[in-house]
């Protein structure tokens, strides 16, 4: 058995079954040992972005790994874009990357790059193989690292000579290690916020944003009267009819230091302190009230819902009933396509157990709200602020949830980093219905301009945010990778075409003209 | 003034006028700067490696850099691949990337990441201004840094209050230090070997592949009976009528280690020693005889044409007569489309002085012997193996060099990765004539695939390597992006189709159905 078959022998053991893949040259051996054994499933993508896009799609479903493979150096630049969205989501993801043979490097052949410093950036850990039999273990190290919580992305570098050397077998799944407990006190310290009198914004993300955490967390500010929030970006949330609602920190500043403002004391669990995406001249980087008291009840890395099962029970909320939505159907919408209809045609469309991949930016901050009442449905979103991850999200959440329908809200200008991702799904045969947001602009940067206080814009404006000389024709590069679709301009319309992309259950491609 | 507008004033000083850019909200003050100074052209990518690709193509037209600007972190990284090349290619190149300001990186916000980590595998030179008043003279360093031979990446990275925060006033352009001659001993050394009887090999790259090196290279061979080559990979030949012709280094192993066998004496100026682009089991890395004699007479950092002027007066060719190749007409090509048939309608058609962008691969492998007695034209192609280099380089080098007939060659694969292009090039005019040679495969890989010794490949195979399901629509692409084009399937009909182009001055696409 050589390295590349300890390799996929040991993904295999350890529940990786699903290989994104963009190789070369370097992965060559790889793509061997992939071939005899038809238990993993690969799937190509064009772009690496697609591959590693994909890869955090699938994690977000799965709450399991997918494994990458990629090529060497620039190969792996070309994700990491996606892989930041992941490192920022926490989804577990498995990269193996190829590289040149070990004795190779010193003779600086044309694509020799510094690999490991190229993924340290966006990964939580990379190691670097130096014999063949030293993969199998690499690897099941690679997969204990990627499943540990809150879930990371793990890097496995592997050169060409590994691949193609003598290993001794597969390794063994190593156990991961148990999320711990918040220290017990944090817990006690909430509950008496929560029993203070004061305002109280309990803010919830991660693990805690499935349907059971938010059941706890409902059913905690049921009993308490706090607010219960979770942040501007999340992996990964389970809404919708049955489900506990809960608002969201608004991604402007302004909004959201006004939003914010009402509480005296913010209680995170699994999520960060609300901060601005970016900063501005004369605005915080922090969204709280500097007099707030900020407590951090359980970091991502700890057992959050356990920390949520426990500080329902400090507070006397076991046996309190959790405030799940009812489904509310909204009427199909009429009239003229904005951003409002839009929402309303999604929520009257929307089926039953939907996967709602959120990369609609400015033409999607109404769909929040909108189907806050449709039929029960997961929705995951961008992370880390790095575009044009939504179309491949959506191809892999798709591929990890097979039987359920999956939408994908897609901003233009976003989606034009990854429309390769098209042709994948028509491979694949995913069951993907994107909306393409066209208002042919860079809208959300058209908005940054005025935030910055440049007033009267001049043509850079319009050579830099402007997508509109030439139009670009969505429905044409869909065909060009084989998908079907049409371009709607009416509210109607876009409910209509909705409809029938769903009744496909084959990728289908809607282009809303905003 | 802010940050921002020195900047902007320092790159003009410093005769960098154009801008290719993909920025966010962290640029926005520098796009308002650009948006005051007409005399910078912004031109906009689509995806980071389309601004990326085109100053690397621009840089090896024009022989100083363009500017880039990129947005933090994971913007940055999605230029990498292409930066990659630029670098291999010793292209000048000034990168501008906004980042966080100073204060809010410690907030952790989404987008944080580590821009310089990120920016120094593909870079030669990165530096992070820490105040408004700091960027005017970083931007001039940045500038001589890319400007000093052979050419480097220059990235400097900019936190947003650099931008808004305020400055002095501009830099003035930095003295760029003059090439240095290599230690005279070097060129008796090879002035020696040449004259020794043994069978030489001059292998020149770099500025020595221009036309005035070209004419001192075939005046020293011509008068001694050495060889005249150049490497595999190169950022730009002049060739052509009238010009030298040179054989290159051959890709694959095998046949270059038996071809360079020949030579006992290989002398460099401005080349590396040849290397295999892979490491293969019992093969070897090194390309070269082991018992040849290897001299580096100039570095890439060298004055090579002042090494080859000193050579040809060591050897007394001074009075030589270069061996320029006449113009020898192609005859149009009838009958089925290959990769031969498809070289010799570029050779027939081929336009006085065009620029040949080559990123076709397998499919190209033919055309610089059958275009070698063309009209004179530059050729420039992949240096470093991150493939989806030659749409954006062919865009970059028309937006250099915009009266000139620009061709690219571009295999299907590669061009996937980045076909955003295409719109870049309909917005902004440019004379480009494209085939795509879509061979529905990634060709090389299936043939490295044997290489590596697996010869009953799998459905793996078909699934990784194959691009026929679904049969992609590069017209349909095109079209969606504003590119007219045809899909040809004869000789004939390429060679109408080129004509059509050409004419067109315009771009335009060929989807040639190999």
């Amino acid at each position: 058995m050589n390295g590349a078959e300890s390799l996929v022998r040991t993904l295999l053991a350890g529940g990786v079954d699903t290989c994104f893949a963009n190789p070369g040259t370097s992965e060559m051996h790889f793509v061997a040992a992939l071939d005899r054994f038809p238990a993993m499933r690969s799937v190509l993508g064009l772009h690496e972005t697609v591959v590693t896009g994909a890869a955090d799609g699938y994690g977000r479903m799965k709450e399991s790994p997918a494994a990458t493979l990629l090529h060497c150096g620039p190969g792996l630049a070309n994700g990491l874009a996606n892989l930041h969205n992941a490192r920022k989501a926490r989804t577990p993801v498995v990269n193996i990357v190829g590289d040149h043979a070990t004795y190779h490097v010193a003779f600086n052949a044309p694509l020799t790059a510094d690999t490991p410093a190229i993924a340290a950036p966006m990964s939580h850990w990379v190691h670097t193989s130096t014999t063949a039999a030293a993969v199998a273990g690499d690897a099941a190290e690679a997969i204990r690292q990627a499943r540990t919580t809150p879930g990371n992305v793990a890097t496995l570098i592997l050169p060409a000579d590994t691949a193609w050397g003598l290993a001794e077998g597969a390794a063994e799944p190593r156990v991961i290690p148990a999320a711990p407990m918040p220290a017990a006190e944090r817990i006690e310290q909430a509950a008496a916020l929560l029993r203070s009198g004061k305002r109280v914004c309990l803010l919830i993300a991660d693990r805690a944003l499935m349907a059971d955490g938010l059941d706890l967390a409902g059913r905690i500010t049921a009993r308490t009267g706090a607010d219960l929030m979770a942040p501007t970006s999340v992996r990964r949330i389970q809404r919708g009819a049955g489900r506990v609602g809960l608002e969201r920190v608004p991604y402007p500043v302004d909004m959201a230091t006004a939003r914010m403002a009402r509480y005296d004391v913010v209680l995170r669990v699994g999520a960060a302190s609300p901060v601005a995406f970016f900063a501005y001249p004369n605005k915080p980087s922090g969204l709280l009230r500097p007099d707030v008291i900020d407590v951090e009840v359980a970091g991502v890395e700890h057992d959050l819902i356990g920390t949520l099962v426990a500080l329902a029970s400090a507070v006397g909320a076991d046996q309190t009933a959790a405030p799940v939505l009812a489904h509310a159907p909204t009427p199909p919408p009429t009239g003229a396509l904005t951003p409002d209809t839009a929402a309303q045609a999604v929520a009257a469309t929307l089926p039953d157990h939907a996967i709602v991949v959120d990369e609609g930016l400015t033409s999607s901050r109404a769909m929040a709200l909108t189907t806050a009442q449709a039929p029960a449905h997961d929705w995951i979103q961008i992370t880390g602020g790095a575009i044009g991850c939504g179309l491949p999200m959506a191809l892999g959440a798709s591929i990890a949830a097979p039987d359920r329908p999956v939408l994908c809200l897609q901003a233009d200008g976003s989606g034009l980093y990854c429309l390769q991702t098209l042709w994948t799904m028509a491979r694949e045969g995913t069951p993907v219905v994107v909306i393409i947001f066209n208002n042919r602009a860079y809208k959300i940067l058209q908005g940054e301009m005025t935030n910055v206080g440049v007033e009267n814009p001049g043509r850079v404006f319009a050579d830099l945010f402007q997508l509109d000389r030439p139009e670009i024709q969505w429905t044409d590069l869909a065909r060009g990778f084989g998908v079907p679709g049409e371009r709607v301009a009416t509210a109607e319309a876009l409910t209509a075409a909705l409809i029938r992309g769903y009744a496909s259950r084959a990728p289908y491609l809607i282009e809303a003209m905003l």
